[in-house]
């Protein structure tokens, strides 16, 4: 199951179409939380939304995968991320620490691991 | 400073003499601060000073050491540690993930990175 929130994570990021990508934003965040890394932040639902739409519009044509695997214990999780374009070598990548509560994320916060030279 | 702060999170791991790992406690963690891991966790200075004399006793003779740099931003840090003999080979190592407010640690998650095998 939270292989699945994972992936949902990821593809929330990916997810283009505004309105599908609010609900998966409702689907998987609390209503309160808050995403926060080096570039941007959100909080909530409305500003989560709008903040994935931003980066969204500051990468265009690449997408986000998961790398590696997950590493959890309790409601922490930690897992790491490529950003590129598709079939190509990632230009940036990065690993986030979330909480998870009731199967959502309640707060998250993404390092980066390595950005363009 | 932050890096200041970061050292004297291991040193603390590392001050077997009770009265000086508690001063030690006081001055780097606030007084309502948690921590968690797989392992263990504590919240407020008397919890996370008696935690981290559980887990000296559960290591005799090993000692914890910061591995490779800080990576901060805003008031959040993540930084890796490994443990082991002195002089030795690390047996064990991991990555912490901190938000630090007022120069005093707020809330710490750590993660395993390796263990024995």
């Amino acid at each position: 199951m939270l292989e699945a929130l994972i992936d949902s994570y990821i593809a929330v990021w990916n997810e283009t179409d505004g309105a599908a990508r609010y609900a998966l934003v409702t689907k998987i965040w609390e209503p309160d939380a808050r995403y926060i890394d080096p570039m941007t932040s959100g909080q909530g639902h409305d500003g989560i939304d709008a903040m994935i739409g931003a980066a969204q519009g500051q990468f265009p044509g690449m997408t986000f995968s998961r790398r590696g695997t997950l590493d959890a214990f309790g409601d922490r999780v930690r897992f790491s991320w490529d950003l590129g374009p598709a079939g190509a070598a990632p230009v940036a990548g990065g690993t986030d620490f979330a909480v998870v509560t009731d199967g959502r994320f309640a707060n998250v916060t993404g390092f980066l691991d390595f950005t363009p030279g």
